[in-house]
């Protein structure tokens, strides 16, 4: 079974008022080094069979057309999971 | 301006109606290869300086503590934002 990674962030010309509540919760918490917070969405779309070309172009397809909503959000990526959880990994021990 | 990239999904064993309407909605789309669809979060916490190992422990402080609900949610990545992107890049052209 492969995963697709689907992430989608509002344009940083919306306000983003989630993203605000956040940043204005963590100094209460007493997390201080944060000056500004987004929230976007994360989909994982499992395909029957590997990740090829052709399930990252379907995924698009969707992120596009069902996923984000184009007028205030990008799509920020399209990956196959398990190879962005292993460099996610590999990103975190360096 | 460093940025620490927090994902956040739904356990495995928890129901996850946005994520079953997003799987219930492709096909419609004529978007058939998918067999199930997750939807979780994803945060950008925006840092004066560099992502330096202390910045990413206060993360993932933040993470467990504030942006995901830990009965319901796993956080499954804390990251260096500008890291990961480029390794998601490099894996969308692998």
């Amino acid at each position: 079974m492969g995963r697709v990674l689907v992430q989608v962030m509002p344009k940083p010309e919306i306000l983003d008022p989630q993203g605000k509540a956040v940043a204005a919760a963590l100094p209460r918490l007493g997390l201080t080094g944060f000056v500004d917070v987004r929230q976007g969405k994360r989909f994982e779309l499992v395909v029957e069979g590997p990740v090829t070309p052709e399930v990252l172009a379907q995924a698009r397809k969707a992120a596009e057309k069902l996923l984000a909503n184009p007028v205030i959000e990008d799509v920020v990526a399209v990956v196959d999971a398990d190879a962005a959880d292993q460099a996610a990994h590999a990103g975190a021990s360096a």
